[in-house]
């Protein structure tokens, strides 16, 4: 029978949850790209494009705290190993079109276990910092569209999202 | 001119970033409510329905992340105050239509500050420990709709999304 | 029907864990005692108390770890509120009867909800640090009798062991 | 003259304490298995084996707390090595007979430092959180026997509990 | 006899660390300003003055690490109790006659302790995180002047450095 | 042209902070020193020396919170990638001439970045605990001359102070 706990990796043969053992696998060059969004009014995101490092920032602290936040995700969610990853880069776009920010995460490690959290964590605590700043003008932002665009290295290999 | 630093509250007169001060602001009950979805094919969401106790419980294991997770808002994000936090609750539904988990946080605390991000941090924890579990079957599950639903108490008083 | 769903209070009406709601608690001074034990060899019990700021205070560095521990306590205990704790105290006491260090931890806040967790948890990381600090000459060491001595305050007001 | 500087390893030759070095130890596989048993009135182990994933899933949420605390061992533990831990895994046993229940992590790592102290606070963690999430029933409850059953691997080699 | 333990606020009478009760003491706002130095070479501060959002923000990157660093503070300092800061602002100001950045912090909260050691805190890693951006080009940078500038509230009220 | 962007390694070539790609660097032995000077009245430092294990072992306690504070490195400096550290010492100096304790950190590992900022971030915050224990007797200590000593080991080699 095909069920949860046969089937996840994070759970063991009894179907109880555990850290799964990757003490096997190989040492390989691990990449994750992840991806999200946050909508918000005009006026909202007019506020942040006139931001800059004088006055009003906003997008230069929510790409600090992405770094921060994805070397926390194993304090986070609770089945990732502890990694040390070796590059974590953050980049926002401005789309104007649909009045959003585009936050983009790029996350590498060399190790057993692969980097996708790790990415996806750094895209919510950016997209999740855009909005604790802007709040106070625009309380019904929407984060949306968090999803994994490629990863690359260990077992399962390269995978791109379609 | 109206800019990033005049308006938002999280920069001071000159601009830069600063936590804001909330001393001066009344100790009363604030309440926010949450809410994201994690959207994913079919037989992922079957398998999550299959879970229980005994066997792969997915969802038990997001709430308990969830929870521990807008414990550490103001680790997170820059500019949080550290907060008191008196209540938070967690609850998942299924939406078989959207083959979809709905994830929906509610904070509460007596405090000089309000509790959205806790409540929204809890949500993006919450559906990106989701995520970790199931993306050994199922790499292209997207995170999106993550919002504020309503809030209560503070100077500004109630809000509910329109 | 009585189960756990019903009866503990760190779940809810439908029986999903939450961090149950204090909001309504008074605030009042809340006192927590616990202790523990760790039992060793006759010479490594010999190893701690020859020890002294100068040379080799195990001791002295577990009370720390203890105090510190107790701090961190709702990063560890998932349905643990963040508490601002007013006092932490951290004892050890020899036992050379029982080749083994008694420790024993009170802690204090002025809150809504009780200390009972910080005060064991103290105990908990003190006496691992011990274990820690002498498991190079002695793996053998057990530790036992962790438990809440007494508790004032609150709701439920005076606990004492029997 | 033997003493507590002289004999254990976590002092330098002038008695300090030190994070030891062990840059110059092999990478091999280590494993540790540690337990402890938490015990409690015959009310309480009943609840707890009454709850499961639908109401009340209290060593579920136990569980993922070992799993998270394993992984700050060196944040709790002032002389441990921050390790990259490749498993770990918390199983209980219901123990009707002393009306208690049995907590046992394994960690694992290939590292250059054994993980004795990441299964030990893994089994506290787990226990204690079983404490609180029982404690509005039975605040009597003790936990007991947390040692070290087994560790593989390391210059020390093999060392099994007698 | 006038010794550390007699003398120390956070030793009890026996002389043994601990973190001192603070729970009889008024709720009074609190507020601390710290500040501190570190200086560089000419052409390191060239680059830091070059610096904007757009490009090599150093001083946006340090003034959020500052503030994040604040809220840590009784996690990095034993005996600190956990505090609900309600304000933490921190400037840096470009002193080129000494070559050097100066960092100030203000701390503030509504407690029953002090807030020196967050400013204090604030100051050390901003200063640091500098340190940190800049050290591939200036290994030689020294942070110095780290002191309290004055204090405000409490029992030992105002205190303003000489 | 020389600017910030185009100089310092933690930004990339757009001049956006990032967490530095350092995945093809060798794995070499890194060392780091650093060290820093808390100044004081006569009066503090003679309560500091009259401290021993038994009462008021004020730099007992700042070494094990350096130590401590040096793991949590890349949680408070943005940049920092996380490190498996596999040795910190730390040691403390009276210099009854100047008034004054200082403090000196050596870490080290076998990877792919530098250890500098741990062994700064010890220095500070062993030097931050002192204070801390101190306060109370003397508000106007003065943390002053961090700075690194040398470092050894990576691409750019050895560095040793002026």
């Amino acid at each position: 029978m095909t069920d949860a706990a046969n089937t996840l990796t994070h759970f063991d043969n009894s179907g109880q949850a555990h850290m799964v053992d990757v003490g096997d696998k190989a040492h390989t060059k691990r990449i994750a790209i992840a991806s999200g969004v946050i909508t918000m009014q005009t006026s909202t995101l007019a506020l942040i494009k006139s931001g800059d490092s004088k006055k009003g920032d906003v997008l230069g602290i929510a790409r600090i705290a992405a770094i921060q936040g994805s070397k926390r995700t194993s304090d986070l969610i609770p089945l990732c190993h502890p990694i040390g990853l070796t590059k974590v880069a953050v980049t926002f776009e401005i789309d104007d079109k649909n009045t959003s920010v585009i936050c983009t995460a790029t996350t590498e490690t060399a190790g057993q276990t692969g980097v996708e959290m790790e990415a996806l964590t750094a895209v919510s605590v950016g997209l999740l910092t855009i909005y604790d700043m802007c709040k106070a003008v625009d309380r019904g932002m929407t984060i949306s569209g968090i999803k994994l665009l490629e990863k690359h290295g260990g077992k399962s290999g390269e995978w791109v999202a379609p």
